[in-house]
């Protein structure tokens, strides 16, 4: 038996074990934002290092950073000619509040139907039990074909707060070839997809000041600018008529979207009608040109997260606001960078801002955009494991929203940072009744045996 | 002695009964918003109604409303022939607090100075008794030159609710040919005044709807338009490059400026730098063609008076906000109304409101602008009044603000309203350490005189 067809039996062989792993994972409750689950939190950080020593991984520590550890081991016995691979994953799950919401007790996992119900079972305690039984798999029959890191933090639910400094002072123990970021799903049971872009994002908070004080309407008004008209003119300045944003070199560094890749996209199962039934809209809106999906994966945009200005209370109050608040937001596709356009914004302000009013722009938070070619080695690889277990070619999709790690990987280890895993959209995510779908977590430790043969050749 | 003389006379011998007088009310804490205070009210209105009796006038009583009472009374003595004021002021006071800000008790009038500090000593306690004073002294001299009626109420620091009511269900009652308003200022204590015309008030809040609840602006973005950015385009459209506003027919029924009445505005110690020091902008702005102060007053205007939207808090949150709300209100001049306006927006939404959101537009307030002609009648006789007591012509000035009073009874009554009081514009009105600058009661007690003289004439 071809070394894959070894490991993916062992698999098969030991499948209750691994459901059995898993369901022990998930009852330790290792809530990352409570300082109750300290303790759950270590446990959590110690069955996998277990599972790693179990398994002959090397140089296997609980790495404490400034609140949780991080879980790193290696097996580099496919020496120094075979790839190197980096999976990254999270321990931490969401709290699971509200509780009187969940049919089962959120840790104490519960099988119904072809579902596994459990806090952090798709947010990702069953992608890293899938990589860790895929690893066990090989290890326990042919061995495994590439050197293999693991690197699972325990703060992906609380922002990833020490993950930059861990990268940063550890560069050279977590070197290598390529990362393999399990946190994500695949678009249905039966149609295996593979996400490879995510859009970036730069968020800010622009604070306009008019009057030195609120004043009182109808003494004042006529004479002076009115702060919340002045920043409602300056929002409205940020697109134009055919839905693109006017910022100064917004698109410079935005990859087109090419012929080819339009038609890949097109493919996906969610068109216009279902954007617009999804979002309970009467009409949909963007970027001329651009398909709603394209819209909100593939190009850029500028949203306005929150607005605050004078008095919003019931009722009438006669104020001419001295201040405006807006958040407003950007999602970035490669090659834009939340630097450049927090430039942007600035260039924007100083050029439209009127003399009436004094303004700050805060930036609040960044994530670079992050995009693996797909026709690199790892996308080429995981394609064709996805197509041997699922019988076919997964789909290719973009992701809209932004996953901060990703792009931070990319840039501070200068690798591509693949994503792949198996979880589904309507895994009920940070919400009651998170489950994971049993035979896509059979077919997912199969699927990781598979690329990691792939990655191999 | 000619008859004004005769009583100007009186007034004199009689000041330091009439400030008596006025310190006596000052000493009822008829605060009318405060429940505990309803006694007070009582003792406040039955002190006036006394005051009236003393005069001989008839027909007085404390007429009841929802909630305090009206003061009347009529003294119709001068016959058909002559004309027939009618005087407005309210007995009722704002709440005193912050105590601690005051330094002295607020209803233990105390003299400092050329002051007389107490709440409700300015607005308008003095103002009614400089009336009810200057009545007193032509009935106990040589009678009163014109017919009088009084109607005080208690509800104007409340809003006036009861009002509108009231003069509807007693037109006939109150039936007269100028109302008189002493609920007012002079610019300075050698600067007499006359606010001949009033700003109205259209006040509306705005809400914008987009999808059916927040959404994940990483997931949507881009797909589907924003409320938030929809609602600025829209505020934004509201005013051109020239600081004009774009609501259809918003400006048809305005009455412009003529030569002659922005000279006499011109001369006001108010100018723009004036302006730009009182709010604290670092420019100003608006209409493109008048003064500050012009803008202010005699032009009509469109704020922002609040914007919510999204989230607002502290950091980030990359939500899609479903809603987006502004208030937004107009000041009118005459001949503007506030359905007119009402009409002019709804009609600019229906243009200007893209199909991606859902809107409506609540009318919040609304209140006429009021304006009495330089050259009426009741003017003349002010400005006459003015002239004799302080030895100079008053200044003509617009107000920017809303009195709802002034246009309710111009509205309701047909009948002009003027101005006439005698606070000053730092009398604290609403505000710990409230005042009376005494030299301009006594003065206004005379005025009152000359002008009820000037109006028999």
């Amino acid at each position: 038996m071809p070394a894959p067809e070894a490991a993916v039996q062992y698999a098969k062989e030991h499948k209750n074990d691994f459901l059995e792993d898993l369901i022990t994972l998930l009852r330790i409750p290792s809530v990352s934002t409570l300082p109750d689950h300290q303790g759950d939190m270590e446990r959590a950080a110690a069955w996998i290092s277990d599972r790693l020593k179990s398994m002959d991984f090397d140089n296997v520590r609980v790495m404490p950073t400034d609140r949780h550890p991080v879980v790193y081991g290696e097996c580099l016995k496919a020496g120094k000619s075979a790839p190197t691979l980096l999976f990254y994953g999270h321990y931490d799950v969401q709290p699971a509040d509200p509780l009187e919401e969940w049919k089962s007790d959120p840790f104490d996992p519960q099988i119904r139907g072809d579902d596994l119900f459990a806090r952090g079972a798709s947010d990702m305690k069953a992608q890293v039990v899938a990589h860790l039984s895929a690893a066990a798999s090989m290890v326990h029959t042919s061995g495994l074909p590439i050197n293999v890191k693991y690197m699972i933090e325990g703060e992906e639910e609380i922002g990833s707060p020490s993950l930059e400094k861990f990268i940063i002072a550890n560069k050279d123990l977590l070197s290598c070839d390529i990362c393999l970021n399990a946190d994500c799903a695949i678009l249905a049971p039966d149609t295996p997809s593979i996400t490879y872009a995510l859009r970036g994002l730069a968020y800010f908070e622009i604070r306009i000041q008019g009057p030195a004080s609120d004043l009182h309407s109808g003494r004042f008004g006529g004479a002076i600018d009115n702060p919340a008209l002045v920043l409602s003119e300056l929002i409205a300045g940020m697109r134009d008529e055919n839905g693109r944003i006017t910022l100064p070199g917004f698109y410079d560094s935005v990859r087109d979207l090419s012929d080819d890749e339009r038609a890949e996209l097109s493919k996906l199962p969610t068109d216009d009608a279902w954007w617009q039934a999804q979002a309970g809209v009467k009409a949909l809106h963007g970027e001329r040109g651009y398909s709603a999906g394209e819209r909100a994966s593939a190009r850029p945009t500028l949203d306005v997260n929150g607005l605050l200005s004078g008095f919003t209370g019931e009722g009438s109050k006669t104020v001419l606001p001295a201040k405006a608040m807006a958040k407003i937001s950007m999602r970035l596709v490669s090659d834009q960078t939340p630097e450049q356009v927090h430039e942007g914004l600035i260039q924007y302000m100083k050029e439209n801002a009127p003399p009436t009013i004094t303004w700050e722009v805060e930036k609040l938070a960044g994530a670079p955009p992050a995009i693996v070619e797909r026709d690199s080695v790892s996308i080429r690889a995981a394609s064709k494991a996805f197509e041997s277990v699922w019988g076919k070619r997964p789909l290719f999709t973009r992701e809209g929203g932004t996953v901060p790690v990703v792009g931070m990987i990319q840039n501070l280890m200068g690798v591509d940072c693949l994503m792949m895993g198996f979880g589904l959209p309507d895994d009920n995510l940070h919400a009651p009744n998170e489950k994971q779908h049993l035979p896509n977590y059979y077919r997912g430790i199969e699927t990781f045996i598979r690329f990691t043969h792939e990655l191999a050749v």
